[in-house]
């Protein structure tokens, strides 16, 4: 593995999330390996659900050492540091902007790359970037928090949007990597400091009777 | 796409899943994304696991665009509408069994086609017709819903063992479609009128005391 | 399929797993079909994971059927007889312990074999063998026991550690497949009996206030 500049930014985007993930385990009271388990999964599991889904396989995660390294190593480090980890809460999330904004135009481009056509390219390019997360909260046993706040996952499709048409118009690469990776970080911080979300279902927030159900024999 | 009888079809089911997936998520409060992602999953979940499952990458979902239009836009239409889509609960339902049948027949074949043996196809049918359905629970925080009630998966499975018999005697293929959806949909229509179940275990459906722990370490 | 020493050693775990997961469905009251299904997802959800992140499509379980079969057996007879299942709790978790030490020596070797690097070998070969007990723990609404409690995955990960080194130096294939496999068994009952566990998050295990969350946006 050559040391890069993209390289070095995936890794900061793999220790921020796997912190993300340590976290959760930590707050579930798992042991370690659970920890670093859950960790693990939250940095990696996008991207390797990204390449199962473009045929690209074993998956990245798994034939560079490096990732799994870094995964281990910023999970374990949240384990014993992490009061410390919930002091610099600021930091984490806009590590993690970085990480989504990253995940996103890397997952997209190489959905691209492997001729998945625009929507769908766009579409795994979000999951790249979210499905770490969801695999997290799932582990540990939440409803994932992606899809009940903020603008978070609509900040990585609309990245992704931007990504595929700067392709199509064969765009510079280094130029389009950074340029939607800070589009991206912006759109998040901005959402984060105005609190903005998505909307929720129109009617009364606490609901005064039973809530619908599910189609109930729909499986 | 060419718009033949059986895209129609396969887009019907589509919707429906998706819609079942996006009440499922307006239960749960989630925002509009969130819906609109379950309602996705609901939908294009079990094709996609079918696809990853039978080595077609990336898999058809990500590949035909009206797949995730009509997905996304049943999701929108739930999310807007939603008390009026609860009065038409028996439609729903039945336009549910039609979802079912259609996924089973062409996950059944699809996995015929890409060689997988008799008794594997009839389960990778089986999962492209109620993974969509397992997805949408596991994102809500249920225990799935098929696997606690009435006879939906066993419609799906025993119509998959139809299709991979008629396969095999080389029945002609647009009788074997034709016929398979409706042997399914039929026998998922009369389980919902009869109210058949699966048998629960034996015991009192109140345990006397703790249940039986699942085997401690075993993970 | 030749009936050899391997497969029979092989069906024995499914077996195992099988009933496991059939147990914890059992204790959730689903159905019977419910109860097979999370029952097949334990014996077998771990090598199809195991085969996606090879490549190895369709995967095993899907084109062995005796796979399948010796699965929705041994989770039948559980389903029939759980109340006698129970009083063999120790039994079940000695079967279990060879279950684990087996599904990590052939999924470390089926991954070294695809030429997927060490260090992500071993990860596949864990994940074959715990990947099947996290399935069942995710469906019927439980964090995975594999998170929380004891030396499994751990047990697990040392002994594709071994496998790994061995085939490396070129030992012959026999003896290593048992010397491991004795190895990992042994490891997780000696566990069992000492009550290792892996170590919890330092802090007081009752905590006095709220817990830390994970980092909110991230998704």
């Amino acid at each position: 593995m050559n040391v890069t500049p993209a390289l070095v930014a995936d890794l900061v985007g793999v220790a921020v999330f796997a912190a993300s993930g340590a976290s959760a385990g930590v707050a579930k009271r798992l042991d370690l390996f659970g920890v670093v388990f859950v960790g693990a999964v939250a940095a990696l599991g996008g991207g390797i659900v990204r390449d199962l889904l473009i045929g690209a396989v074993p998956p990245y995660a798994f034939t560079h050492w490096a990732y799994l390294v870094v995964a281990v190593l910023a999970a374990l480090l949240l384990f014993w540091l992490h009061p410390q980890f919930n002091r610099l809460r600021r930091t984490v999330l806009v590590l993690d902007a970085a990480g989504l904004a990253l995940f996103t135009v890397t997952g997209t481009l190489k959905a691209l790359d492997a001729r998945v056509p625009a929507v769908g390219a766009c579409v795994i390019g979000m999951i790249a970037a979210i499905g770490g997360g969801l695999g997290r909260d799932l582990l540990t046993g939440e409803i994932p928090v992606v899809l009940r706040r903020e603008i978070y996952a609509i900040a990585s499709l609309l990245g992704a949007g931007v990504v595929t048409v700067l392709v199509k118009v064969d765009v510079n690469r280094p130029l389009l990597i950074v340029g939607t990776t800070v589009l991206i970080f912006v759109v998040r911080l901005l959402a984060l400091r105005r609190n903005w979300g998505a909307s929720t279902p129109p009617g009364p927030s606490t609901p005064p009777g039973p809530l619908p159900p599910p189609p109930a024999g729909n499986g």
